[in-house]
């Protein structure tokens, strides 16, 4: 086993999660070799992920179970990089999030207040919620109404799953817009600076020195074209059109992560 | 009592509901007699509405109960025009809505069939919802996403109530296209075309006859725009910014629907 020619420059590898590294609960077929062997080179190795409806140690585990000899501080998540923006700049802050109950606890634990009521929330977070509904959307509406902080954890429209695609953060986020004439102010997934500037630090190398891999234009690719990583477009999770992201394209386009390997 | 002299000649006379003869659960003041004066004179006059949320027997008991002398038949819902189209149309396919319990039923008391299988669900219709959640949101998408029709009985972004403003269907719709890369593809409140012609036909007047009073640029003043009927704003409902709309434009603007008469 080594590295394609081509691949052999680059000292970190940044992975995306969902429909990269695995699809809906399978992974993709010698992720775990590949990843392994990265790491037995002693390259760096660092996954980010949109996702915030498990908790870090829960997607290690199962990577881990999956075969992937990687660490829990090798997951980084938007949850992740949301909570720890809130504590630095609005730690006294109450949220409420359209978020489920996992991504809550996690803000919670890192002591943020989190709140129900429309004249308390200072913050409303947007992210994937499968027990979104309607007192749930005009609790957020009312609180964007009185001045509350308009922040999400990602901005995906959909998120791919075993058997297609489920509504996501970006779609609420519209209807949101549409509800209260306001528009979202920060996220904190890709393709944010946020999201990268958190990824850089954690994997500690130049920008130049890193490949990205990723299944989505418009967030995986599109951070590396903003912050000058090279990356690479996978064919294992969403169907991508070019045609619709003009001024985003990936350095390499591969049908796995387990093409950069030989 | 008798007419300001600029609206003697109008032999027909169409208002908004909410926000235009009552706001939230409160009748505009001297919206009564206002009416009443109207129909003592011989003159028509029409009630319609986007609201699905109650039946049209409803809306009648509470108009009649604040002393407005109007028949159920002078009320035009979108329930009522959607319903129709369906049944004219496509009397066989079963719909899904995202709607209340009262919309649906109307539906279904028409002799359409309900379903809440995306498989089966060959048209969905959105509407204001207020038991929306993620997965009646998940119903609607699969189903556009195997060919289903989207409609809706209304686009309004918001529905005015007593303290303020709630979600409507056109938040839900941008949440669903943004969904499923799909666009709406025809809707039956104001102002689309087929209520128009459902107001018209029902009044029984030429448009140049009529004059539509309604507090809502985007719906009430701009249907009357689009096909040649006067129009006055009122300003008993939502806040209008006129600057949003450069093409759309009032003939009379008023503090009520009572400033027509003297």
């Amino acid at each position: 086993m080594k590295f394609k020619r081509e691949f052999e420059k680059y000292r970190g590898f940044i992975f995306d999660m969902d429909g990269t590294t695995y699809r809906g609960t399978r992974i993709i077929p010698k992720a775990d070799t590949t990843v392994n062997y990265i790491k037995s080179t002693g390259r760096k190795v660092l996954f980010v992920t949109n996702k915030t409806t498990g908790t870090t140690t829960e997607y290690h585990a199962f990577l881990k179970q999956n075969g992937l000899n990687i660490l829990e501080t090798e997951i980084l998540t938007a949850t992740k990089v949301i909570k720890k923006y809130i504590s630095n700049n609005f730690f006294d802050f109450p949220f409420f999030a359209l978020g489920e109950d996992k991504f809550i606890e996690e803000l919670r634990d890192e002591g943020l207040t989190y709140s129900a009521d429309p004249l308390r929330i200072r913050i409303v977070i947007v992210t994937l919620d499968r027990t979104l509904n309607y007192e749930k959307l005009e609790i957020a509406a009312r609180a964007l109404e009185t001045g509350a902080k308009f922040l999400a954890a990602n901005i995906d429209d959909t998120c791919p799953v075993d058997n297609g695609e489920i509504l996501d953060a970006g779609s609420t986020i519209s209807a949101l817009e549409k509800r209260t004439h306001r528009k979202l102010e920060l996220h904190f997934g890709k393709p944010s600076r946020f999201m990268f500037d958190e990824a850089i630090k954690q994997i500690g190398l130049p920008a130049n020195e890193i490949l990205l891999l990723g299944d989505r234009i418009e967030t995986d690719i599109k951070m590396g074209n903003l912050f000058g990583v090279d990356t690479a477009l996978v064919q294992t999770g969403v169907k991508s059109n070019f045609a619709d992201y003009k001024d985003i394209a990936p350095d390499y386009i591969l049908n796995s992560i387990a093409d950069i390997i030989i």
